[in-house]
């Protein structure tokens, strides 16, 4: 395992701590776990709360500014956040409008999240929760009853976290929510595996003409193993995946094109030089594209599309302003 | 060779139109090979333009919008623009304001951009131009004479696209261009290589627990070989040597961790944690810490560091407003 870390047992807190230093003016740690909440608190809206196991960098403490989280709480790499932390982040964030948790499709997460609402409920927290699931690959995973959340969590954050800024009510805000989760889907692949830090060892192992197909974000296998084909002909295998899945025709779209974290710039753009032309040959219009690193996971080399189907409401809200780390807008 | 790309002879077309079809609204390419300018040209203003290689991404053409490029120009993999490609970019931003070009220096640069501005001049466009060279790492290079252009470039074009969006005259531009090269050092160092498309092996080979220190941005071997350090030890051996070429006692500062290509948010994050720790016990002060990709080199996996001395000129030209795919402020 070749990396640049100092400890297997600190990667976590020294990540934390070098996020919350490089943007201190956004994010603060509570002393209790990884936990980070925005710097100026914003009371009079409904405040959101995401987060999951570390290795998504920038997801989720990325996100946390104006226009999108309050706080995100991460657990060890690729490991729910216990129901503590949650739980701690939840307190420092609530506002008399509520708490929104947004979380992604994983039996550990949903089991988490939801143990925290209970324990904020009997503070009297009014607290509400939307589970992203946008990932087509699976049905059902090792780690997930029902489709995993990825990379299109990010729309939700954006777009929930924009309606909240405005000082909608929790129930409003849980509705955009779960308008975007409906209206997006998303699937990736691996020509490279990660390495869990405390692991040592590759999720998966790839000869150099292989490639991994329906990846989650968590170092495991996808639905198969095949042979690497070109870029183009990988963009349109999961297209027809995503596109089959959901009606995006005459639709108006926003596309993000995903990193898994060791992978060139250059072939993000070369894969959405693909999708741009494949879309258009549908007459799917794309509203705006986002290319670059939201959800990762580790060193894996591979990416993600995501695709969301907008409404005049969701446009507005995704263009809506947003000032965090990883996310201006 | 296990990339994602579709051929090796197309990669840097299909990156420059898959970024245009990303960004349109920011980015036109003209038909003159790979050369991006904004798609909505500002009059009354000193136009920049800069370049290089390809596979620097989201270098340059990232930073072409507002208050940063008006151009940027690419070559093929980590080789220099054509004098022509330049020449075509200088003509159609050119303002009777005149241009400004930010040459990273790379001997082949530093000649196609000069040979450009003697084509250009001949049409009575005014030229000036800036070298940047904040590479600590060597003095002289296989490929340059004089230390080498990395990351601080970018430092240079947020601050002088800063400026010369006030509407600032030619010279003026120029000289707070100079005052960012005169004031910002880097340095970086990789535990794996990259692979030009085209050459189909690695620029260099290291074993399991080596790295490779003091290297450049085109994939090309460091000073030295040695054994794998921790995070905070590769850290402090880049924070010395650029502590040491100039003198940042009690000033502010800008600090870029910037990721090679395909090293984890997380592992930028943990060096960022000890690059905040030792600048607060030497007294230099953070003023702001961007941690990301952008300067890159393939799916080369390192980082580096560039600091900036600012003074308050630069702040408040750094946190002036810009727009571009990879710089919001």
């Amino acid at each position: 395992m070749k990396k640049l870390i100092n400890a297997v047992d600190q990667v976590e807190n020294q990540m934390i701590s070098g996020m919350v230093k490089a943007y201190p003016h956004y994010l603060t740690k509570l002393n209790c776990g990884n936990v980070v909440v925005r710097t100026e608190k914003k009371s009079g809206k409904v405040a959101l709360i995401s987060g999951g196991g570390s290795g998504h960098e920038p997801a989720h403490g990325g996100y946390v500014g104006t226009g999108m989280l309050d706080a995100a709480v991460a657990g060890a790499v690729f490991t729910s956040p216990t129901p503590d932390q949650i739980y701690e982040g939840i307190k420092e964030i609530a506002t008399d409008k509520g708490v929104l948790m947004v979380i992604k499709n994983y039996t550990g997460d949903v089991m988490n999240f939801e143990m925290a609402r209970e324990m904020a409920e009997m503070e009297g927290i009014k607290v509400e929760q939307v589970i992203v699931n946008d990932d087509v690959a699976v049905d059902n995973s090792l780690y997930t009853v029902g489709r995993r959340g990825v990379a299109g969590t990010v729309f939700v954050h954006k777009i929930a976290g924009a309606l909240a800024e405005t000082g909608a009510d929790l129930e409003e805000v849980k509705e955009v929510a779960e308008d975007v989760i409906a209206n997006v889907r998303s699937m990736g692949m691996a020509i490279r595996p990660c390495t869990v830090p405390a692991a040592g060892v590759p999720g998966f192992e790839l000869k150099d003409d292989e490639m991994e197909v329906g990846i989650g974000i968590h170092g495991e296998p996808g639905t198969h193993r095949e042979t690497l084909k070109t870029a183009d002909e990988i963009t349109d295998m999961l297209l027809d995946k995503i596109l089959a899945d959901l009606d995006y025709s005459g639709a108006e779209t926003a596309v993000m094109i995903n990193g898994a974290g060791a992978t060139p710039l250059m072939e993000l753009f070369i894969i959405n030089n693909r999708v741009a032309d494949v879309l258009a040959e549908k007459g799917i219009k794309v509203y705006k594209t986002f290319v670059g690193e939201y959800m990762t996971s580790l060193e894996m080399e591979g990416f993600s599309i995501s695709i969301l189907r907008l409404n005049d409401r969701l446009k507005e809200l995704l263009d809506a302003p947003a000032d965090t780390p990883a996310f201006k807008a």
